[in-house]
């Protein structure tokens, strides 16, 4: 199964956080910050703008992104959960 | 009885959440998932834009679709239940 | 008396939700869906786009429609209740 | 005392919710109905368009009118009571 | 001193809401209405739309306005009260 | 040290309520009102319109202003305290 | 690892508080201001106007900025925190 996302939506597999610190220990599951790293998966075609031209997004299939928290839609497709937000929501491109 | 949705509406039959996990077991109503996937039934002629043209619709009927939580205004038609929404709440199509 | 809705406004007959189960069993009031149909009575001359057109209704007196729940204003003419709301709240034309 | 109402602003006078049943018995205030009908008594200039244009009003000093519940703004000029609001407000006209 | 608003904001002296009855009597303090009228004393030189155009302002100085209750920001200037607020809230000029 | 306010942005050293009654006597720092007199330290170079222009402010260094109640960001500059905030909350400039 | 900030995002590493009074006092943690001040270590491209052009940024990376109180969306960076905002939510570049 594939995604098309549309317009500027964005298709992002989420990076969970560590859960080990960095001395090496293991945290319990509530103690893990919410992540906001992921890997977009799929791009949709671009934003139509108001006079009518299409505005290429930003990102592409593969970059690992920062996103705000709290920001987009929680989707689960074949058991895999994905996060969709409009690209707008994404903060900056890791490299 | 047929629907001819207006502007940038769009009708999305639900697809229900599987009531049975992976390994087999029944799930009782309360813990599925709110479904977030539908197929589209109908479309609207686009909306008009602030230039007068018409932007047509990025999804057609049949499209297997991904749509966003709680989105929607839930309609009963001859005893089956319909989501409508505007196409800016399709997340993705799934193909 | 007749209505001469202003701009997009729609004025709109509220078709009464069936209080009759599908099994022939009448039901109380608050048992009845609130009704989600109706019947267009009168429409406005159109909305006056920023360019200064008037951008013309899509939907005609006479047609039945859907529209979304709580949308709307209520009012009484002469003892009838209608509901008047602009042409952005209906959903879809039923056919 | 004359009122010049600015831009698109409409000066209305309420026309009361009649405080008798149709089978002829009187009702006490609190059982009326909150009054929408109202009669224009002062229009505006028009509201001026981006492009520097006015937009001419819809309504004329006389027009009887269909106004939604809790809109406007009630002011009180020499003992009487009125409703200011902006035309946009006005549901529609009665013939 | 003397102000001089910015935009399209108006300084505006508020007339007081008579204390008296029509028969008479002295109303005390919380039995009187908010008052919604007042003189114009100073103007700003108008807003800039978006053209880059400055639109003049339709109340002049000297004016005596009705204007939206609870709207506006109060200002003391040496010892006396004033609103200041956007031309836009002004509902109509009194003549 | 030098404030470089971005855009509409205006640095302000906000005047003191003063704290001593008409009659001489002084008033303890809750009965003092708040605050609505500044003085302009420094400006933004202006917005930028969405032609591309530059709009430039209206208010220059030096400018005894007047602004809304509760507007503003709070910010300490080596020890001392200003507020900054878009032009657009400048209500009137006092000569 | 470097970023690449979106549009008209801006990274920001925060420059903490002085937790000392000018008297030469250490102040425990809670008695601390709220960093306002920040140090832009990475920029976006710029925001794309309406017209299809790209509007540059105000500040470069290097700057020391003042920024509003609570804005931003507060990241973790291999252990290090920075905040990332829109570059409207900077007031001020200081020098």
């Amino acid at each position: 199964m594939k995604f098309k996302p549309l317009k500027d939506n964005v298709v992002v597999q989420v990076l969970e956080a560590k859960g080990k610190t960095t001395g090496g220990l293991f945290l319990p599951d509530t103690a893990k910050e919410k992540p906001q790293e992921g890997k977009v998966v799929a791009i949709g075609t671009g934003k139509r703008l108001k006079s009518g031209e299409i505005s290429p997004l930003s990102v592409k299939v593969g970059d690992k992104i920062l996103f705000s928290k709290y920001s987009g839609n929680e989707v689960k497709i074949e058991g895999e959960e994905y996060l969709i937000f409009s690209e707008k929501d994404i903060l900056a491109i890791l490299e």
